[in-house]
């Protein structure tokens, strides 16, 4: 692993994973390193491709009637092992009041505006993440249940991620 | 496996699992079967706890100061192999048009209010998982990028998920 900065703490994982997943497709952005990925999702207007695997083809049904969908995809480059981070952006954190990409699963959610959908691609918009990356899954977002317009992060002065 | 409905599409799954994920902690809820479960997260006003695994405790500095939170969890209960299911209250549907937990990975959202934090364990209101669902992470929820109120999932009618 590589060096953590000063004030950050890495932890010990446990010796075996509890589960698993599958990779069910991969997300085409035009992004291929961390440095050109936008700050965070709303950074960017790009048109993003989700290519999902053949056999899980038969799943969209129904997908095309959603506006907007919540994408989970697994950040496989990130290390798992911090529990207290620093950046210059967001100061000293704990890992569950960020949304960094380090974290003991780390799996990453977008909220994203359903585009179009063709065969078993889906144009989106809404993505900040590096071409290739894995997808995870796909779900309809339900502004009843997933909407909060009035929440707070506190530490975060202007509200923006 | 047991029976599908008419209807219900089953795959082959792959034989081995791309990635795993670790269980951080475990979810308290006063719920012991999936019938009593509230029939979704806006259902209940039920007081749940999060129970942090204490190898991860510090990740929770900064946590305090969000009004809201997501959080992830494992549906260990879940078969994997649905790609278009059938109940009487969605139809027939694509497993990504549904919040079911019958999916590739049975990885659940919940958008959560936190109450409070007290040492490795976080009172939330808005969950409706089994008592003792393994928990996989928590995020912090930021409105400007995951609180779309417009959205509509045009096959469920009242929007109502």
């Amino acid at each position: 692993m590589s060096d953590i900065r000063a004030g950050e703490i890495a932890v010990a994982l446990p010796d075996t994973f509890d589960a698993g997943v599958y990779f069910i497709g991969h997300i085409r952005t035009p992004w291929k390193t961390r440095g050109e990925c936008p700050r965070n999702a709303r950074g960017s207007d790009a048109v993003c491709t989700i290519e999902l695997e053949e056999r899980y083809a038969a799943a969209l049904e129904g997908v095309e009637t959603c506006t907007h969908l919540v994408v989970l995809y697994f950040m496989h480059e990130a290390r798992r092992d911090l529990v207290v981070q620093v950046s210059r952006h967001s100061g000293r954190r704990g890992t569950f009041a960020l949304r960094s990409p380090v974290r003991p699963n780390p799996i990453a959610i977008s909220v994203v505006r359903l585009v179009r959908v063709e065969g078993k691609k889906l144009s989106v918009v809404g993505l900040d993440c590096l071409d290739g990356t894995p997808l995870l899954d796909i779900k309809p977002y339900f502004a009843s249940v997933d909407s909060v317009p009035e929440a707070v992060v506190g530490w975060s002065k202007g509200g923006g991620e």
